[in-house]
């Protein structure tokens, strides 16, 4: 059993893992203990072959209201003198100093979900403002519930959008809904994000998680750990490369690799009229990945 | 005349090439056949002055209904010793070892597409599953019949989304609906399709081919054929930048070229209120293209 | 006072520049004295501390009519004798002879919105085609009049799409709809802009400079001016970039930066429950700006 301070773990025999963000009383919100958690319990996730599919809500009334506040303006917690330069944080940003005084928090939990070798679903059953919006954008699908209340407000207290959001807002809602939503600062409503095709759904609030666990254990049970593990990164990754030979190269490895694997027995089953029994494991990828 | 086993080539006096996928019986399930000739007809419609423009569709009830399964799992033909490595893949992608028997197929038809110098139209008639709907992503503009059932279905059978979709599919329509439609591997009917964006419309099935051609025929003769080549790999490739200073670089050239060119004709018969008459072909392109 | 011969400039008290396109009898008709005028405009306007938004819009019926014909074909002024090379162009783009002869101008007019450090809004009150469509591409926000017509027309006249339209449209839009655009060329309403994401939203005629100097107020006046001009270069440039990591290390600092300026009293007027008042002025960006 895997224990937080600031997230509830469990796993069901499905192999859905179910991450609750774990501070009601606070509305969820975001503090660095609860960052290091969640990049812990995703970097678990990703190694743990018991976990083949993740999903990610709120305890209580909100998602995650966004940075916890009440600690003061100076949420770096370092003085000006400390200021590193643009240099020192290229190039140290793995040093401690940067990484615990300077390295965006809210980043550090996003490249951990973007780096995660299982799909992960966003169930939205709340307030999700700040780097509680932020944090949903790395993650393969978002439903909202139709009491989510979605903000990307930075702009209000005078800071700029984080956690690489403007690598995937863009990709995800297009450069303009991105520039609309981060200048004007609005909370809005799932119906609007699911405009924005931010969301896929918007479902009742009683239904959000049961909706959210079914897509889930869908992927968990009917797909390929490797198959699925391999498309989020050839689809992020691909696609921002200038040509799509690029694509072409890493499609015609993977499309061998998988066609000799987990395809061999899709096809079978196909063939059979019975369902697959795909037994690739995430732990073992194949020898070409990372191929970056 | 050009014959084909497994297509059906047919340009009309508008220099519209109407090009069906023509295997009826197996609701033109896609073939190594099928694939060679498809990039063989791509390639002569690109060289060729006298098409203007392509519709492609697909015999009887279906498009296409992904690749020929009856061969069995092991679609590449090679076993396990024969597997190459990543280098092998990278390095020697038309050495004939590698074309034959590992690059992928779809991959080879959608460069062709790709390259094809005249504008491509998808009629999608019914049934596009896998290949049959990944083939139809390069293509310029998309309709779907009322009848057309869209699936991205890699997943069920263990492999992964390929022929450049990773590249293409979140260009087109996102990188979430690129995600979640490849993970869901659902079929998918016209309507669900143009909410996402990969088709323009949702036609009658009576009146799809009519409404494609309509489409084809006005490129074909209103526009410049120089100008519609370059606009393809403008939109493409200089989106593909990282900075709008290459698109300007580009733009500058283009537009120069193509106003003393057929721009020239085209803005004296603005000015006369009369038809232009355009003579540029895509067989002289300007000698800057290919400019990357 | 500033004093154009086809602009119109206007400062409110809240810091909101209203440019007009004021040829009206031309229906605002583009000229390379309109694109000088507006390349100064947004330098100034970039540059001076006392403008913190831009509204654009049109003197009387229309928008920008497009490039003004009347001039004849020949819009660049230069025979084919002194047609540039590729390498030329590339190499000696600032070089007057290519700036002036050669350059695309609209290129230049939305390369200078690009680098505009204030957030701009275009109005959309009329017709806005060719030049007058792809020149509202690089604002932040785009308001139609239930009056406007946009229109990709260069394929009318045998010309590509211009002024870095090919960077920007894909972005905005997606690829399928800026292929398809640029293709049909048609002129359309603002439901059509809408329906592509191309407007925010569609308002009756009389409302909409009403409505767009209202979202201007309300970043000139409730906004960080560092932060709004961090936020369009952030979301252009990291989301162009190949890997999130590229906007990790921006975010880094430039949240570090903000927390310690603006965003130290916006956190205090949040905690204080009053207005924020912000004091960064773009004149004074941070030290690692520009970071590319």
């Amino acid at each position: 059993m895997t224990s937080y301070q600031t997230l509830n773990w469990s796993v069901d025999t499905d192999g859905v893992l179910l991450l609750t963000l774990n501070r009601p009383d606070q509305l969820n919100a975001f503090t660095i203990e609860m960052a290091n958690e969640l990049v812990d319990a995703f970097t678990r996730a990703s190694d743990d072959d018991s976990v083949r599919a993740v999903v990610v809500t709120g305890a209580g009334k909100a998602f995650c209201a966004g940075m916890d506040l009440s600690v003061g303006g100076n949420v770096f917690g370092l003085d000006e003198g400390q200021r590193p330069t643009m240099d020192d944080l290229q190039t140290r940003l793995n040093d401690p100093a940067i990484l615990n005084g300077v390295r965006d928090t809210g980043g550090r939990v996003v490249l951990s979900i973007f780096d995660c070798k299982k799909p992960v679903i966003g169930a939205i059953n709340g307030a999700a403002v700040g780097i509680g919006a932020t944090m949903t954008l790395p993650m393969d699908i978002r439903l909202a519930s139709d009491k989510a209340r979605i903000g990307f407000v930075f702009g209000r207290i005078g800071i700029v959008p984080e956690a690489c959001s403007s690598w995937f807002l863009p990709r995800i809602v297009g450069i303009s809904r991105a520039l609309e939503w981060t200048y004007m600062a609005d909370v809005f409503d799932g119906h609007e994000a699911q405009r924005g095709g931010l969301v896929k759904a918007v479902v009742p609030g009683d239904d959000l998680l049961a909706e959210a666990m079914k897509i889930a254990r869908r992927i968990a049970t009917e797909r390929s750990a490797v198959g699925i593990a391999l498309t989020r990164q050839m689809m992020y990754r691909n696609a921002a490369q200038p040509h799509p030979l690029a694509a072409h190269q890493v499609d015609s490895l993977a499309m061998f690799y998988t066609s000799i694997g987990d395809g061999k027995e899709g096809v079978q089953a196909f063939l059979d009229k019975r369902p697959a029994r795909f037994t690739s494991q995430a732990s073992d990828m194949p020898p070409f990945y990372p191929w970056w």
